[in-house]
């Protein structure tokens, strides 16, 4: 299928509009619009390939820079796009970057410190697992800072991503859209697979008491921090093949809109002979 | 294949002797042992893959970590490697850090600086494209410090690495060997190859006129920092296929006697059912 279709297909399904409201419940988490898991398999994998030699030629062409941030409750399927997205890419070319639970060091800074350190540098593709959002969604449902601080934070990662942007970096930021009832599933799937269960934290549970909390802070995040330079994907993630299908197409369309070229070579090397 | 037969008949082609002196010339660059183009590509190919699941559960188990060295001279292959046997590996769990002319800021620090920041948290895989050496090796050949300081170099070397490996990494240093000749022809290859010719620079034919000096300055590396807690390997590599078997099965062969676990579950979730 042509990109620029397909491409028009999922932006139906996943876009938001910067500056307008972001309600979650106007998307179904089990949402696939009219494609069929039949479908989506050849699409994924095509998607897959192309963004293998898109990423090569950005690293070559050596001058721009694309970050991805994955966001979404435990068990939304972030781990799931690294592995089945990102993983046929040269790693050379891409880096993948988990931010857990902020070190002392890190607490010692404002709290874009630990993540401006880590935006990925010229030519590379950088994947945030959880990302500096995770500053205004654990933190405000569990009262970590006082509401004055997590307020201010969005204007903060609005100038911070307008900075990143207005040098040479692409932003893509998707939010992974599973329902109440799937998390359950995929939660109770991680304690009956003894080679999963290490996944599982009672205080998991915790967080799952608190989902309307985050589903508030997720849809200030998602209203408050979508702006034209940065703007949000709402991905409905019930159904692993087209939460898929529509990173790899998203990711894809914006490089290929890059179109990033190999770079020029030396003059003089044209018909150069060593041998 | 079992793993432990073919790790042993690519350790006799590739292994050296910790204390005794690296002499380059008792390896030939195209040696393949007994082994075929098409023998190689199904056990490559089964390398690749166990190395992906043992990645995951390095991962998982977040008690070890496994650092691996790439080194050798222009077009040896270090990329080609890591495109070929590194980038089946889960993102998350592996990350490539290239080692390039060192910054101004990284020049006001010892030459260890930067590479320690760089190594593998627990959990992880760490490959270097390029590392350390080259501050015995362009360095050395290039007289960019007195000579020594570049002597002094190896010990600290050696002692850097047994810090590293005295907590919990293990590490693993590969040599790419190529014949001159070899090089001549991936040097007229990029030449050739619209889509390569950016990657050739003038200046790798400087390199190429110090050839014996770089080879001197190898075997030294290769002798003196050649130890029980962190061997080099000669992979002969005038043969792609055969380079990807040797080092697949070395790294998978570090992996399997690693043997990493998952975690245990926290107590108490064995029967837990929350549906």
């Amino acid at each position: 299928m042509n990109i620029n279709n397909l491409h028009k297909r999922i932006e139906k399904l996943t876009a938001t509009e910067p500056g307008q409201p972001v309600r979650l419940d106007r998307w179904d988490p089990a949402e696939a619009g009219d494609f069929t898991k039949q479908d989506a398999a050849p699409l994924s994998a095509e998607n897959v390939q192309a963004l293998d030699e898109l990423a090569y030629r950005l690293y070559a062409e050596n001058t721009r820079s694309l970050l991805i941030v994955l966001q979404g409750m435990d068990t939304a399927g972030k781990d799931g796009v690294i592995r089945h997205v990102m993983a046929g890419i040269n790693p050379q070319c891409a880096a993948v970057v988990p931010f857990k639970r902020p070190s002392d060091e890190e607490l010692d800074h404002d709290f874009l410190w630990r993540i401006h350190q880590k935006v990925p540098p010229r030519g590379n593709i950088g994947i945030f697992n959880r990302s500096h959002y995770e500053d205004v969604l654990v933190v405000r449902v569990n009262n970590l800072v006082p509401q004055p601080v997590w307020e201010a934070r969005y204007d903060a990662i609005n100038h911070f991503e307008k900075l990143l942007t207005d040098g040479k970096m692409k932003v893509l930021k998707f939010y992974l859209h599973i329902s109440q009832k799937e998390q359950l599933e995929r939660l109770q799937a991680r304690l009956d697979d003894p080679t999963k269960r290490w996944k599982f934290c009672k205080s998991d549970l915790d967080s799952r008491k608190q989902w309307d909390d985050y589903r508030r802070a997720y849809e200030d995040a998602l209203t408050r921090c979508n702006t034209k330079h940065a703007p949000w994907h709402v991905i409905p993630a019930d159904r692993k093949w087209f939460r898929n299908l529509a990173i790899s197409t998203i990711i894809r369309h914006t490089l290929e809109e890059m179109d990033p070229q190999f770079p020029p070579a030396e003059p003089g090397l044209e018909n150069l002979k060593l041998i």
